[in-house]
């Protein structure tokens, strides 16, 4: 870790912790695993908050890369619907999911006004526009309903993972699909 | 407030405290809240968690009471679907609606073994066999797996809620006649 900067170092500790802990996590125990002064953190980020806010913003190009399927644009828009939906079975599937880090970090902070939402906001509107051009792509007459609609069953599957402790095998495939049928053929 | 007994004062503080702060909140600061002294509590609740897990316990039959149609046998099966999902667009649109309760509190609980998550499952389980019914009454085929969708879009709407700051009004109840729809047509 020594070649590590130590904002990055600052941004993995609270990737970690935050993840597995909780928004909760203090100062202190951020900077004990950052191995980082309080002094050095403060001079690198305004406050928890931000480091918060920075390193969730960080991971989204990696949670999406998981999800996404990377030949997007070779495949036919349904299949690119779907594809997600299988990726989405085997990341909720890893023994250490706590649920989607960005919509978890918005329900774990009550403070409305955090600058953590708005990546939360932005993950769902990124998700929603990958959608949004596949539906388009396979036909959909409205492809932002549908969009929407098929965000709304990523959160609702990462959430019953959580609430339940296991994947339900099929659910996330079996929902999207109904829903892609019904907006082509509905 | 001074008729009520500690007993129930702790779990309306609970219920208050944990829903608007989070599971973090402290004994301390729950007892301030319920006026009673620690040692009381301690001699009503084993810990903080079996209290968390009595108040949210507690409180399954108003949520349910909010967003499950009261005449709810009289009804059509269809009709009694979709109602939730009319109903659960006002549950959302409070402002001071933080999230679903249970799954909220599954998802902030990061120990899976905490007795508060045995809630969030029965929560879970008690809606998706509301629609199971109703989704058998409706005529469709395969009623369960239908009610998980359902479910499912239950937890995405109130997620949406909260990762947006505000509801997106008519999304659950078309999300959920759609696949009501292809449920029944497909």
């Amino acid at each position: 870790m020594q070649d590590a900067s130590a904002r990055t170092r600052l941004l993995d500790a609270a990737a970690r912790l935050f993840y597995v802990d909780g928004v909760n996590v203090g100062v202190e125990a951020l900077c004990r695993e950052a191995g980082v002064s309080k002094k050095s953190m403060y001079e690198l980020f305004r406050s928890k908050e931000e480091l918060l806010a920075a390193s969730l913003a960080r991971s989204v190009p990696g949670y999406l890369a998981a999800l996404l399927p990377p030949d997007a644009d070779a495949m036919p828009g349904q299949n690119r619907v779907l594809e997600v939906f299988e990726r989405l079975e085997n990341v909720v599937a890893d023994p250490n999911f706590r649920g989607c880090p960005y919509v978890s970090t918005a329900i774990e902070l009550k403070a409305p006004e955090h600058p953590a939402r708005a990546i939360a906001r932005q993950f769902h509107d990124t998700l929603t526009a990958f959608f949004c051009t596949a539906a388009a792509d396979a036909g959909v007459k409205n492809p932002e309903e549908l969009a929407r609609q098929l965000t709304l069953v990523h959160d609702g599957i990462t959430a019953r993972a959580v609430v339940h402790g296991h994947p339900t095998p099929g659910l996330g495939l079996a929902t999207a699909g109904a829903l892609l049928a019904q907006a082509l053929n509905g």
